[in-house]
């Protein structure tokens, strides 16, 4: 988590001041993403419900797999976006950044298919 | 989600009425589980504030992957546990019922699996 | 990839002595997975050929895909018969076997989990 | 798998005439990949032999977790070839045609995820 990478000058653009300023390809998803994230967020605390009232582990494992399911969903949206904008942007760019983007989009991509 | 799965009463046992009841092998766990459900739900947390100050979109992803992580530690846990206590009381009835209790868990791993 | 463990006493059982032997629960399934294990491998040269000829990059991860989902699948079935026959046979036989048993199925899930 | 993709007046270039024609981004990196594939091919072989030999199903699935990382890491590397190429291109084209190139990029990943 690099704090530097948000205020990245490449990503980033100056002349979108008006609220919310918003850097990043997502950003006009953002009350989507926050929709979805709390929605996970409830089925977390679900699952703490049904650990506390002793629910059968079958079931349990379900509603694990539905959490999986919505993050991995949240996750390739912010993914497509990223490509969208970050990567298609270094590429336009034309310089040795996009080598650098890709590298680092394709480890993202291994995280999330090795977790 | 089988609300009568919870007091079937072959995982269940009725001498165990002291505080708490806990009818499933995962019961004696509880706190642990408790607990690291929390600690994902704080992470579930992170990811809205880092959407919310548009943090960069790979950083959010690093901590889904994070987040994913630690589900699919407590399925396991969870797993392990209903193998051991539920999956061997069926296979020592040595009744019939072992062949549905391993079914179900196979195709709650195939759900883990395919997300 | 234990060569003791085909021999182990517990899972074997002495009166099957006809050919094939097959100490393990797949082994009645054996023609079925050799058959899917052979369809996967044809699926594998595909994809070589793919490479040769220069296929669309995303047509080859459509077919990488299949493959992994064909591996799994055989996975899932073979893990389906372990619980069935080496595992409840743990459980039946009521000694501590069964800890080990179902500590090692756990984490041959983790292995295909995280892979 | 469209056959036309492999022809796509897109990704392909007329004046790539030498030989290796190699229309795509994998291209210079295919021995490469035919050695990776001819490797898993080899694994999936060894699987056969292994239920034929009837070996224990633990080994198996150790075995099944070894390839399935392996048509992983090639898809990866895949996948991070099409980003830099063909993503890349279609990006510094500037048309329109950055946002089908995303999505099909993104389905892709959806689809190794889901495995």
């Amino acid at each position: 988590m690099t704090e530097t990478a948000v205020t990245d000058s490449t990503t980033g653009s100056a002349d979108e001041i008006v609220s919310p300023p918003g850097p990043h390809g997502y950003s006009h998803d953002k009350e989507a993403h926050l929709k979805r994230l709390r929605r996970i967020e409830g089925q977390i605390r679900g699952l703490q419900r049904m650990v506390e009232q002793d629910v059968y582990c079958i079931d349990i494992l379900t509603q694990v797999s539905a959490s999986t399911k919505g993050l991995q969903s949240f996750a390739l949206q912010l993914l497509e976006e990223h490509l969208r904008h970050c990567v298609a942007a270094a590429a336009a760019g034309g310089g040795p950044e996009i080598d650098e983007k890709v590298a680092e989009a394709t480890a993202a991509i291994a995280r999330l298919l090795r977790t």
